[in-house]
């Protein structure tokens, strides 16, 4: 590289936008994820989140757990539009998948959740969820296991161990686990040229060429940076003129202005990540479309003002399936009981 | 041994009843559980219906399968004295735990199934259960995921492979591997005289010597002997006069009555097993007593018109607790799924 090309790229560098330059267009995903210096992982710790992330006895009937609405057996999602709790009680919003979510700056659709662990607390509480009346009724519950009252003193001493705090830091340690490096597009990236076939790679090109990757960037295509700390938000529909907008019911969502009541704000969301895409139909916050051809038609004329093709479509998705998997091998827990008795109300 | 004493041997063997001497008064847990000779159990059909039993989409909702109301990282049931189906619907019966269900002669409280795959096309159509308009539908669900189809195809043949009867079929070959032989007690019962304390030996002689093992027989405490094809129904409550037949709305359920129409068998129920009692609370058909200590006095007195003492309660509970585990490790089955699609109803 002699003078001139030196300087070209400096000059290019600083002539374009930030984000261009900042990395790689492409990045594989992270092979483990790290955590938070206030919730330092370890393997009792996980398993212990296991144990609480398939516990049913958190809802208040007892028949909905974590995993219930984020199947892990799937795609870490519910297969429904809007998730379904305790009694049949339907949510508003897409239950997001829970693979990869370690990989983002902030939790739920809106953001409005800085951390898995603080994300965990929501659903026990939530009325249309797992509908504890309180925090304490839940924490109760586990409490009157000594199963868990070992476990929780294991993990995190003998002083008052089994409080919300510790619950939710278990399940986010347990969530952490919860990724999937090494899909064939992780492969390609890292160098085997023959991880993808032939209209993966033209998809992938398209995706960056029509500008998917504006938004669905980063390692888990999803807008976040390793060690990002703010979430970028975007406007969903952006092209209102679109026949999609009314068709799928876009814009009755007020997306993040219903937390920052910030005009700005209005439908405005995270980005989704599009790791195990193929696996989270139906899409979108509200779960409006069922099939993933159709979301991708839908993203390009809202966002990109693109009316693409049906060849572009499939190269798109072929693209996207190269995103998939594969996912860890998990042993189920055994859930702690109390011997001889129930700790749901009569 | 000389003539007389073989003489003698004889004589008792045609006076007692024939069930004292048909086998011992205590058995051992079969190591493995046999399959019948239309549904030879193989791997790859164990796994499918694994695949199946943890299934939601097997439900209208998409919100509860098998593995719902019996908790495979639990006692195998769901903790509630009802179930909980879709929607919050109530069923009318205590859940029977699926652990060890493979010995016994049918299924169901009542008894009204004669095998693992006929109960298992129950609770996909029963409206308060998974509520599936037809078996059809259900049917039709799983026809749709290619890797379903491949997976029938591999275990069944290519000829029509996925309908009903091969669905349960893997369900039930699948419930065949849930048993849970080598506690404390079968360790005891092969020779290991340490496997119990005294305290479960002298529970132990107190079940036999106050005749709870008259129904709860069998190596599995149900009243199952390998190779029975005909289940003993029992009446519950046998004692009327016990306060506790109306405190615990024991009489409200017709038992096996509801099926038969025969006045014998009002308030007759198959015997439950014992193994893993402590896990399975709450109890009775009604799932109207809480705890198991609670449950042993109500069955000594109905049962037994006895009533027992706090220190008789405590050795049989410390008895039964020697019927627990060991429970196989279960690795989480993937479910296969419909790339890009749901086949849940939008």
């Amino acid at each position: 590289m002699n003078i001139y090309s030196t300087l070209l790229a400096f000059v290019l560098c600083c002539a374009m936008p930030l984000k261009a330059f900042s990395q790689a267009d492409w990045q594989a995903l992270p092979m483990t994820a790290s955590s938070p210096a206030n919730n330092p992982t370890n393997s009792q710790k996980v398993e212990l989140g296991k144990k609480l992330f398939f516990d049913p006895r958190l809802s208040l009937t007892g028949t909905v757990s974590c995993n219930s609405c984020h199947n892990l057996m799937a795609g870490g999602e519910d297969s429904r539009p809007v998730s379904m709790g305790i009694e049949g009680r339907l949510g508003n919003r897409n239950a997001p998948t829970v693979w990869n979510s370690t990989f983002q700056a902030s939790q739920f659709w809106d953001g409005r959740s800085p951390s898995l662990e603080d994300q965990a607390k929501g659903p026990m509480v939530a009325e249309p969820e797992m509908g504890m009346a309180s925090h304490e009724n839940a924490i109760g519950r586990i409490a009157a296991i000594p199963g868990y009252q070992s476990e929780f003193r294991a993990v995190f001493g003998n002083k008052n161990p089994i409080n919300l705090d510790n619950a939710v830091a278990a399940i986010a340690a347990f969530e952490r686990t919860l990724i999937t490096p090494n899909s064939p597009f992780d492969r390609y990236v890292k160098g085997d040229a023959k991880a993808l076939q032939e209209s993966q790679v033209q998809g992938m090109k398209l995706f960056k060429s029509i500008g998917c990757i504006e938004c669905h960037s980063g390692p888990a295509f999803n807008g976040w940076e390793p060690d990002m700390s703010e979430t970028e938000f975007h406007e969903f529909p952006r092209n209102l003129d679109s026949s999609y907008v009314s068709r799928y019911n876009l814009t009755q969502d007020l997306g993040r202005y219903s937390v920052t009541k910030t005009d700005s704000d209005k439908h405005a969301y995270k980005v989704p990540t599009l790791r195990n895409i193929g696996m989270t139909a139906p899409y979108f916050h509200n779960g409006s479309v069922s099939k993933l051809d159709e979301a991708v038609r839908v993203m390009a004329e809202t966002q990109l003002d693109l009316k693409i093709s049906e060849s572009e479509t499939k190269l798109l998705i072929a693209f996207l399936s190269s995103l998939d998997g594969p996912f860890p091998e998990i042993i189920m827990p055994r859930l702690p009981i109390l011997a001889g008795d129930t700790v749901l109300a009569p």
